[in-house]
């Protein structure tokens, strides 16, 4: 294993209200950001045309990547709908396929959707103190379903896990939550593998 | 790597309030079974001489130990002293050393106490929504500080990381926290290092 380079211990602040952090910057992702997530792209493309909207931040600490340390953050996912589909984080897969993660809600309502390479689909709702454990081989997207509320929810991985984005932004997830007489509920993508297919 | 057993996500429910699970069975550590740690064991002694007293607990919630896996739980430290001495937890290293630790604070004040085998030092103030970062290779105690509250902490480890008591029960930490006029004040363990001294 790799010679440990930092020795010395931290101590990060995270308010526990809005997830936020006063010691680090945030990473942003607006809905401008969210090309080909959403199903309905037209209605995505209209909610910004005069003004983008934050559908999420998290924080990276920049640990170094190596399997002996811990990478660890908040996520907050901010309420809203593009169509009739709820705010959700991009999701990934770790490019090393083989480590898994910890997702540990603190405030707001939704669900953690998770799918392997073979399609196999997992899905967890999140309330505050929910933990959820995060099989190594499963991508995992965050899901707000609260129609005020952000949704916090607090992570660790081993720091060398690495994001594997593109994999989700061709193929989709292969279930969707959408709202539906006013209540969430989960459907099959139509457009899922689409691009893996034709 | 190990082929990976639990492709299945799973869902613990913590208590934001007073940080237990309704799901998991938690470990406890009595006042009984913390022989060798505190200073003042004629103290101890005392206190349990009629009935024994909750320190902490905590979860082990039993993934494979791999590192493909984090293990993670919540850890309950009560409030208490033994003599000037503030009750904490026995702390450990890692059985495999160059491996890190996060412990998130959810309620409570504290400090969470570190040092490596050559006996560097580090300390980190615990307050709610603080995180601190347990860097590779240093054993890690918990001391709560409130008179009435207790610490809560959300921790997580890779899964193959392990457990080794026996190094702080044979050597003790180099530092102690202790009540001076009312206040916590760090100061040197007379007994560190004893057993190997002598």
């Amino acid at each position: 294993m790799e010679k440990i380079k930092n020795k010395k211990s931290s101590a990060i602040r995270f308010n526990l209200d809005d997830g936020l952090s006063p010691d680090k910057e945030s990473k942003k992702r607006m809905l401008s950001d969210m090309v080909g997530i959403y199903l309905d792209n037209d209605a995505r493309k209209n909610m910004i045309s005069t003004k983008d909207i934050l559908v999420y931040e998290f924080y990276e600490l920049g640990l170094p990547e190596n399997p002996a340390h811990i990478a660890y953050g908040t996520t907050i996912l901010y309420p809203g709908k593009v169509g009739d589909e709820y705010f959700m984080t991009k999701g990934h897969f770790h490019s090393l396929l083989e480590t898994a993660e910890i997702y540990s809600c603190i405030k707001g309502e939704g669900y953690l959707l998770m799918e392997d390479p073979e399609g196999n689909v997992e899905i967890q709702e999140m309330k505050p103190g929910v933990s959820v454990y995060v099989p190594p081989r499963f991508a995992h997207r965050s899901i707000n379903t609260s129609k005020t509320e952000p949704m916090i929810s607090f992570f660790a991985f081993r720091a060398d896990a690495g994001h594997d984005y593109g994999t989700i932004e061709d193929k989709g997830f292969r279930k969707l939550v959408i709202e539906r007489e006013g209540k969430p509920a989960i459907i099959d993508n139509p457009k899922w593998n689409a691009l893996k297919e034709g």
